[in-house]
């Protein structure tokens, strides 16, 4: 056991993702926020607000910067967030003549938000190809055992045979429309924010539209007016996120139920024991169940922060930190790990056609 | 206190909301069956299934059947679902020559879900009616107050003043997304279920396909292949209906809040104490937290419920009965007291101009 | 399907418990309200800060008081708590000279808190008598069948053979912990709740504490300084509940997989089909999980509702009365299924004595 | 962001508490694991099942043994579980003549659960001493300031002047009752898990329960039957956790209330902002609320993990392993923070006697 099993020496084999971590990794965190500035500097450069040496001097220092991270840590705990040290410290790297234009008119805020949609977004897009990669594995299934015949059940009963199409398509639809979702998500873009101190960008005067959309541009992010205290949307992706951990929840109950049965399926890959050396555990089917299950969970507690109090909540947005990254990584396993199970599932049902 | 603050005959005129529990209601239940089983009698003698004049029969009885409620109790704890007895019923009261053609093909996770999806549909309509009004009410407060000044707050401190248009927009934006989700919801249509024993619609033979059609046709509802283990549809509204009280917390709280520090905010209809008179309560800005919460808490359940055994989970389908009512009423007492609220805002900041 | 299935016509059959229920029904409530009233001007009689007379005169109109149910309604929406209407109508009930002596130096939160310990403390008897109950019949089964062999499972797989002892053993075990808590709840007291306005009973001067302890007495509740603010013990014993069900949900899982692989066990009294008239569905095991589920999902709104804030939060404390309730039904519903289910468990295991 | 802010490089100064993490390290899971492994080998080698020699070769090997990491992580990988893999490398150290001896009649819930239990005693105590501390602390502002007086405030209005004793009382007395608690679980003892295969000891004969006594008392636990699916006492500890950042999360809440009003308290270390220079946000104060309701949203979880199958349930056990650390560490940080907190109230509410 680990604080974070995601992240744990040996449990992260089993219940993490390295793809899913490096999007959440420190690194990445300083990348964001440094594209962030940089992009920044260079918006109300073309605008007019800042010189354009300045941005020139702080492009070229965001290139090579490294933060000192205890210092970062000092600053994190007296601050509630990274950005006020950072800020300090860029300005410093940056140099005295210069620095009034690091950050010019933005707030902590800014900084973390974009950061996080940047990230979203190329999670949005690896999920993407792992939903496509999953559907093909359904379709070869689908061609190569959809008409074997196994029993269907309800309540836990043996009811009738279906085929095997039948469930497999009770697995594959909800995938499906999930893809769906994180499609409209990509397609109406995870939206850059820039707000200043009170969300009205007021030091940015009137060139505030004008260099949000900028710096939206020059991220790949969506330009929409600011919204940190609007935390629906990252409500509703955390809930897709839960629904795909759900829907291959669903598979790997169904996997299990049917390993225990025994007789309709074979699959590789099956975990040992270290009492019973006879056992092959459904290991990736109830790793699955339990992520699904950590999803469903968490999920509520984003729901909760949409109680975000007046323009700013410290207590609403450091719960989203505690949660949104771990249930990205619990998806970006359960991803991993059903793209193994379909691969593993030597077979499902039996050709011999009940009537 | 009461098993349901939602019906309880004090608390419900506080938390509940006459027209939302209208829709939850037994006899709506009973109309929701009905109005299936006799679609589903035209739909297949349409298709040649059935004899016409069960189909006939089948609708004219009912038209005015009347349940034996003690026996659908009894049928209900027995079975764990109250189709049997209904359908007991239903026959006995069509006649020994027709009964058989009743919910001929049909199972009951192919009644209760049609008549689910009948009924949030209409909710799904009303909230949306709902959610105008409210955004009417934000834009007379945008057209009379929007100009005011009011202190933003960041972290629970005073940061700098903002135009109470900059807190209106916090709180209608959500809201306006709420909007268009529902709107896609009921354009992408509440889907039928019917799939019959294990989902294959086996005894419609050749014919399921157009018979779900013409059943989806009468019901107003859309056409799609059944989904019965397939929940993320039912967890994704849900969510939606979360999402809604979740925005309505957020603006309950700020306005206890403004209520709190006294000055910024005048309301009218408050709350009285029985112990002291002075006080005016901000009442309904505090029961939208509360539902926010109850919301955000339930939501978790739908998510779980995800993981649905095999062809048909009783237990995950159990659940859903429980939770699912209850986060609709939820919803629906927000929509209403938001609405309650906005007329009571008599003012909110000042017309004075802070620099 | 209804606003809660715990109280719904037919639903409730299967879902909801008749004795359970009667603890939360609004005439419990009102009773429950009654009885803090006449304890209260007994007390402050007793003290000398109320006329004998008018103690009495309280106490009469209190065995036959009954309330307008509409404007407490139309109270309860304009308060948010019943008690200002409910206190004006008792008030005027004892009449002009001496309505001043009604719920003289109390607050609302003094009524609704000690009415809802009042019954927590009855539930927990009941429940204590029914898990004692539920114990015998575990002790029953080891007696009959203790002996037989039955597959023992891990990770979803067949292990090694086990004793039906051994199963027995670990759904019997925890509720025998359950049991001890509920004892030590009902030991320790459920505590009377009496601070007035602002919780330091200001108005009872020097004799709040006597007359605390006077309440206290005559309703059977322990004796302990106001606790408005401090919703501790209502989370614990809300996760006590939970824990119940949450042990009977794991018998349900585990009769529910027994009841699919067959063999192993023979049940009475399973639920029927609607479409399969072979199907024997073992309703009241999955009822278990799903009211496990229930509960556990709901376990996290109380404990949201630790961060109550100041001397009183309607926003918390209203989240309670939304949720506790409902938990208190999950729970006599469960046991209510569970001692059924032990009731129909025919065989378990078989005598055939593998080595 | 992070996938865990506990132990992320800069959140973790804020979210996370270094001493809380030493019990959760891979280091920390290794050493217990590797006192089990001794432990049984010596208890075995009392009991007479295992030769003195290998009891001492055993124990000698525990001492220096360092495992191989990566073959730990694929052994997780494939296994579900770290155990298989951990025993075989010890195994090969103890060297084949011995190494059949090794882990002899266990199995790998055996290992992971003691090992558990050996932290959460651990923890439990460190918690004891930070309670104590905290208690120390409000004694300390009770003595210097208890009798000061400020606005008593009920449903977020101001009702009537309190004492800032009163207040105290508010946020001290729960934590004297999760104190008691805790000191109970400590008395009861942590258990022991020691059940091998299938629960029965099996392979250990009539020694079973000899082993298991000399077992947990090598360990300092308490001796108790194997609970391997009996998981009542972890969702209960777990509850006890969310309690305690529950308490601290309304001391937060109202101290972040307080700020915000302003004149009432005088904090000392609050944070900054990147936008605003003039600001001190009450940091410490809003991280209590994040973490009350992070602990709140987990508690559900392990709740639904009492629904364990079987034996042994993969998926409810992973799931444990995905929350219950964090619920520790958010407790060990709400407790470090509102120690802090308390050191930094400079002053609350005023000597002004209100009458």
């Amino acid at each position: 056991m680990s604080s974070s099993a995601f992240t744990h020496p040996f449990l992260s084999a089993l219940l993490g993702d390295d793809e899913t971590a490096g999007f959440f990794s420190v690194e990445a965190d300083i990348a964001a926020m440094l594209g962030f500035e940089r992009a920044l500097a260079n918006a109300e450069a073309a605008a007019g607000l800042v010189p354009v040496a300045a941005a020139e001097r702080i492009g070229e220092v965001c290139t090579t910067f490294v933060p000192d991270m205890s210092a970062l840590r000092a600053g994190t705990a007296k601050d509630g967030v990274v950005v006020p040290e950072f800020v300090r410290q860029l300005r410093s790297a940056v140099g005295k003549e210069l620095e009034s234009y690091v950050h010019f008119g933005a707030t902590s805020q800014d900084v973390i938000d974009t950061g996080l949609m940047l990230r979203l977004q190329q999670v949005c897009r690896m999920f993407l190809g792992r939903l496509s990669g999953l559907d093909e594995g359904f379709e070869r299934l689908q061609d190569q055992i959809g008409s074997h015949r196994m029993m269907g059940r309800t309540r836990m009963q043996a009811a009738m045979p279906i085929s095997v199409e039948d469930r497999l398509r009770a697995w594959r639809e909800p995938l499906q429309r999930h893809r769906q979702r994180l499609e409209q998500f990509a397609a109406e873009g995870f939206p850059v924010q820039l707000g200043g101190a009170v969300g009205n960008l007021d030091k940015l005067r009137d060139k505030g539209p004008v260099i949000r959309l900028a710096v939206a541009s020059e991220l790949g992010l969506a330009d929409e007016p600011q919204w940190q205290s609007q935390r629906d949307r990252v409500a509703e992706f955390a809930g897709l996120l839960s629904l795909i951990t759900g829907s291959l929840g669903k598979l790997g109950q169904d996997v299990a139920l049917l390993a225990q049965s025994g007789g309709e399926i074979e699959l590789s890959g099956g975990g040992g024991s270290s009492a019973m050396a006879h056992k092959q555990n459904p290991v990736g089917a109830e790793v699955l169940v339990s992520l699904a299950r950590f999803n469903a969970t968490q999920v509520s507690g984003l729901h909760h922060s949409l109680v975000h109090e007046q323009e700013r909540s410290g207590a609403a947005w450091t719960l989203e930190w505690l949660i949104l990254p771990q249930m990205v990584m619990a998806a970006g396993a359960a991803l991993r790990i059903a793209t193994e199970l379909l691969t593993n599932i030597r077979s499902l049902g039996s050709q011999i056609h009940n009537s």
